[in-house]
């Protein structure tokens, strides 16, 4: 290994740091908040403004919903890389629990607060540090990379299956980075080849007009009740997902999954002590809970009915309303799941539940055995020095289904995040020692691609 | 009948109303929230005032929460009658569907709106102008006149069962006019003689330190499943309570409550068009929905947990919070209940959900025979020109039970509302109309109750 040009990349990161952190501000300074249409078009364009800041050429690509931020480096010769990211975040409520304002960075000892950070800002800005310190390194920078800057990650990236098919030769690429990454608990680094798929649905039921005093219960139609009721039909007393044919086209996880699987660290204290908790849910540890990202899930993100202020007020709720993410395996279809929903609830007796689809992705994979794998692992193992973990699956969602089977790309992650980031929640933040790391990890793969590729023509 | 008296009676309110309505809008005007603490001491002072201005002795009597307003008009002859009304009114919330501010009271037409208005404000101002036009018309009233206004009505009424233990000889009377009452869809006027009893309890879960990413929704728990879950165990399949020994002291109704349940009209078509639905629950309608009064009920009138904003948000909550009314019937215990529910959540395994006793009260009734109720009756049919409907027991809830077990007397409701006033909901109103009538059957009963009284020494 040229533990040299590492070296090189280390001191030119290192170097440019103060100017990254503070671009690294200044995006997240600007709100992107996708679901409710906060600030989109205004981060779009600092986005392109930050691309061209750093010598590559970008534009705004129009979609049914937000624009996609595409940038290019046009390398001299053969080879190029495709890097997916996204510009848009979380809403930052519960606001009340946020210790610094969310949308600006603020620095405590060695992190970085606010809302995106991890999720995906940081990223965005170490990617672009990361070439820079290729160039800077290595004089040039002879393959082509394409970064494409969506701006619907969070809301299942709706149109991205279409935008990646009618733009397939723009996107065209020998293997991709994805968003995401970091290191685990102990400091290993943490490759990523799958992601599972998502279906987001919403359900409303409304029972009255009007809400009424609940002096009526015994007549009236509680709202509330009604939506109580048809969720907790979703799950068998066990737990299970009773939806009939959710499990129809779930995929086993292969062998080779299975043993990647088996090779992964034990992180159940460590998970336990983060989230405060002294058991996973279904008496999963061990194998058995880092397997359980094979089973998909069914998760109330939110319910909402009622009086919810301090004390008493006796009133029968009128509407309620609840949000569920279903997190999905290969080779489940969102579509599919969200008319099967609608058809148990139909089923149950439960016809006057309103569902509306808020969004879906496939799940996809990456075979571990690909060269641009061993590649990442590789350059990993020389930046962290420690044996890199492998996720074959991840429990989180991306749009990773149409850059598998669409543009055919190898993905990989390569990151700047670690389990305590607290993504979509308050307080998100990053370290900065990872952020040096990851972005030190993605410009020497990115280098080694290139000098791979040089050396093959 | 003295027809007269009636005329006279009538002339007194409406040369009094411009004033009447002055001092409502005065006193809806101070917000006086019971479950928040809003407001309420200057609520307690107004109301004492209010009382001065109408030549009634007043007072504060401190209770472990909220002062008593204890006011007094002494009679010069024996025979003394207690009023019940409460200061304390029910959050404004849902602010959003208020047409007008809540604490103003705005004139749209021939009503009047304003939180607090119908329950109880306007039954304050209303019994004030009452006394008055009975002494204005009769030159003098006899009898003693106590008003005990408490200010945890919406609350459960605390305190009021020690309360009334403790000043029992203050407030000893022969008979009692308790709040609430006026008119059904038909313009007949309503009198009634029971309420339910009410157990008021918050369920909370606390499952994680902080709420997660819901890709990892295979192995972290879920708040807001749990309270779905344990909820969903407090009633069986056909929606009936399934909490153990929950019935074990209700109390069948009399052969007497049935018949005056018969008698009532059926006013199933008026709440479907009220509340914009086409049935009631479980199928109930006509007699068998005027039974079900007699029916214990367990009420959601809140859930709360997760995102609950527009859009999508892919979290696992940590907590969620439920709040749930419990409608008694005798000889059913709040506090027998609240342990039944902690004891049953235990049993089902959900020892987890914190369970928080917010009040309770017992419910109580009184013989329709009673010859204090045959007054009310009487003074009614005089007022309204129409059949009284009698109600043996409603499905709201107030601490009748100490007035009844611990003074022992006999209660009848005289009152200025309507089915469509919307208490405990936006856009509370009272109808102009209805005022003056409840005002004059107020007026017309203690009249002639002091009549009564100086005949017979």
């Amino acid at each position: 290994m040229d533990g040299e040009l590492r070296t090189q990349l280390m001191k030119a990161i290192d170097r440019n740091l103060e100017r990254s952190l503070s671009e690294l501000s200044e995006l997240v300074g600007q709100p992107s908040i996708s679901s409710q249409g906060v600030g989109m078009d205004a981060a779009a364009e600092l986005v392109a403004d930050l691309l061209r800041r750093h010598d590559l050429s970008s534009r705004l690509i129009e979609t049914p919903s937000y624009p996609v931020v595409y940038g290019e480096w046009k390398g001299g010769r053969p080879g190029s890389l495709v890097l997916y990211n996204h510009y848009d975040v979380q809403p930052a409520d519960p606001l009340d629990l946020w210790n610094s304002p969310p949308f600006e960075v603020t620095r405590v000892d060695g992190k970085l607060v606010g809302r995106g950070i991890a999720d995906d800002k940081g990223h965005i800005i170490s990617r672009l540090a990361a070439l820079d310190a290729v160039r800077e390194v290595l004089g040039d920078l002879p393959c082509t990379v394409k970064l494409m800057i969506e701006g619907g990650e969070e809301i299942s990236s709706p149109h991205i299956p279409e935008f990646v098919q009618e733009h397939r030769d723009l996107l065209a690429a020998d293997a991709c980075i994805w968003e995401t990454g970091g290191v685990d608990f102990s400091g290993r680094p943490v490759i990523t080849l799958g992601m599972r798929g998502i279906c987001y649905l919403q359900y409303d039921v409304r029972t009255m007009s009007r809400d009424a005093h609940s002096g009526m219960a015994h007549l009236l139609p509680n709202a509330a009740w009604r939506l109580v009721q048809a969720l907790g039909t979703l799950k068998d007393p066990e737990g299970h997902i009773a939806v009939e044919g959710f499990f129809d086209d779930a995929l086993k996880p292969t062998e080779r999954d299975l043993q990647l699987i088996s090779e992964l660290p034990n992180a159940d204290e460590d998970m336990y002590a983060s989230y405060g908790i002294s058991e996973f849910i279904n008496g999963l540890s061990g194998d058995a809970a880092e397997r359980a990202v094979y089973s998909p899930t069914a998760n109330i993100a939110g319910f909402s009915s009622g009086y919810q202020g301090a004390g008493a007020k006796t009133v029968i709720p009128s509407s309620a309303m609840a949000k569920m993410d279903f997190r999905l395996i290969p080779d489940q279809d969102p579509e599919d799941i969200y008319r099967k929903v609608c058809s148990h609830l139909e089923r149950e007796g439960f016809g006057d539940v309103e569902v509306t689809y808020l969004g879906g992705e496939r799940a996809a994979a990456t075979d571990p055995d690909e060269p641009w794998v061993r590649l990442a692992i590789e350059t990993a193992r020389e930046v962290y020095g420690k044996e890199p973990i492998v996720w074959p699956m991840i429990g989180g969602s991306g749009p990773m289904h149409p850059f598998r089977h669409t543009l055919g790309v190898p993905i990989v992650t390569s990151g700047v995040g670690d389990p305590e980031t607290l993504i979509h929640a308050p307080n998100e933040n990053i370290r900065i020692e990872n952020f040096v790391l990851g972005t030190l990890h993605t410009a020497l793969l990115v280098a080694r691609y290139a000098q791979g590729r040089a050396a093959a023509t």
